[in-house]
């Protein structure tokens, strides 16, 4: 199976380390709207191509994982691809979910194509549990907590704070809203009792600290519904403790059974990722394979994690999976 | 949806119960090899069928759940009921999985209908477990922990020791093998390492308690290999303290991605159910409605939760699940 990435940031660069991990996957090409010439320079063993030539190679490529930002790269990027090609991305901006998959839906069938919108772990690993949950405890509530790990969006809103050099924001669960959720009697939280913020900050020598710290914790939307704390580090602090980019959560759904709903079950999904890319990344990954083997069959239109038969994802074959997994 | 329980066991009376909670099902019959009018008068509410009538119920079920026992009722009454509806088991011996799977396809097909085995949590929500976190993490290991929660087999074994009048047997993870498995190295562990086991007996007057006690801890296959407490109790003791059946565990699968193999990731499900039965029978009920969407596509044969789509689960449709649950 020959596999596309278009787009080669950190997302891109774990579907290439991802590749590798399966024997049954092929890496063909990697389409960069920079230079190919200087990425090969740095990455000799990968196959960099312009960006440009992507419609030479429709016969050459099975499955495309498309690796762009939500906001602005795959809403035009994914149905433009999908209509000549097989397609995957990790599209997560949530409320912008249906909108997105008709477009994707309606360029992939206009090609005979088949695209996969919004994988990786929340939207992905995380909605399927919210969805085998629902269904297996539909007398029940379902909630969800990220962290700890680091939020793009988060860190970029304090680095464009007058005075601030770097930041990396950090979302924490709180454990007391962790372990109401977990003993089952369905909590109202607020959004301050689910989640705590961390933020650690470089400033610019001789910045007002204390004005940076209010501009942070009452900044509306990112940080005024939450307890944050900021913590100012220095560049060689933030370069040796803060370079990677872990994440992870929790689904927890708890449902009652029993002529009186006296049985009280809790099903529980936890993930702890050192790197939220590379983790996104492998799932996307497992994904191109569903995706391949699901258009051979002759599906087309657009799909997501939840149309996906699970035995579609594994390498092994159905046979295997049924003698050992099952 | 029409559903039909055939056998009305711990297992029955819990997908009769679940029925009730999901409003696209309708419970049209309860086949029972027992008196059908004795039942009734228990529960008069229920649609108890003597299961001699079954054959002229083929137009008025859907779906037909069959609730009896993976050692001596599935191996027959799946592959034989298979034939003639759609049905689903929980058939849950593993390593007889390959070959009940086969009956179940060569009837199904002849009967052009389409036949799940091995529904529930362990075959079944583990499984599914398994093969994500397979594809998903594929340079990585898997490491299943069961309990705390009660084996009705080993209970069974403890009973049949000459002077026990009850038993109840729980199995118990070791809680320094699940953090061993989630620190992600892979560690070799023994069975005695992974699960402790404990008994509540009730033993006769004037019974050997030491004996008992010897008999238990050395049982082979069943204990021999185990760090095993005995507690002997009062049988008021049993009936107050132990009536339910618990159950539950983790599935833990640790991987590594990055070009060194330097980032380290977990994916765990923990189930905690105060009723093994009823929350067996809740994952039946939801895989009854996904049968019959499969079946409506045209799918026939036998097939396993490996293969369903998770989206066929839920009884909230496609746009909804996209809108909300991813």
């Amino acid at each position: 199976m020959r596999i596309g990435i278009y787009g080669y940031g950190n997302l891109g660069k774990g579907v290439a380390l991802s590749v590798r991990q399966n024997a049954d996957l092929e890496l063909a090409a990697i389409f960069t709207r920079r230079p190919p010439e200087q990425l090969k320079q740095q990455n000799p063993e990968l196959p960099f191509v312009s960006a440009s030539e992507i419609n030479n190679w429709k016969d050459r490529i099975d499955v495309l994982v498309i690796c762009g930002g939500s906001a602005t790269d795959l809403p035009g990027m994914t149905p433009a691809l999908a209509e000549h090609f097989h397609v995957i991305d990790s599209f997560d901006t949530h409320a912008n979910i249906p909108a997105h998959f008709d477009a994707v839906d309606t360029a992939a069938r206009a090609g005979g194509r088949l695209g996969l919108i919004s994988a990786g772990w929340d939207p992905g690993v995380f909605s399927l549990m919210r969805t085998y949950a629902g269904a297996f405890l539909p007398d029940g509530c379902v909630n969800t907590f990220w962290g700890r790990g680091v939020s793009q969006g988060h860190s970029d809103a304090v680095r464009r704070i007058d005075g601030v050099l770097d930041a990396r924001q950090y979302t924490l669960p709180v454990p007391a809203a962790l372990e109401a959720v977990r003993s089952g009697d369905a909590p109202e939280l607020t959004t301050r009792q689910r989640h705590t913020r961390e933020c650690f900050v470089v400033a610019a020598e001789g910045a007002d600290r204390a004005r940076i710290e209010h501009e942070i914790v009452t900044m509306p939307n990112y940080f005024d519904e939450y307890d944050t704390t900021v913590h100012f580090i220095t560049a060689e602090e933030m370069a040796r403790d803060h370079a990677a980019l872990p994440h992870g959560g929790f689904v927890i759904r708890t449902g009652r059974t029993g002529a009186q709903h006296e049985h009280r079950h809790v099903m529980e999904l936890r993930l702890q990722l050192d790197s939220n890319p590379e983790f996104t990344a492998s799932v996307l990954t497992a994904c191109a394979r569903a995706v391949w083997r699901m258009a051979a069959q002759g599906r087309t239109g657009c799909i997501t994690m939840l149309d996906i038969p699970p035995a579609l994802l594994s390498p092994l074959p159905a046979e295997e999976l049924r003698a050992h997994l099952l």
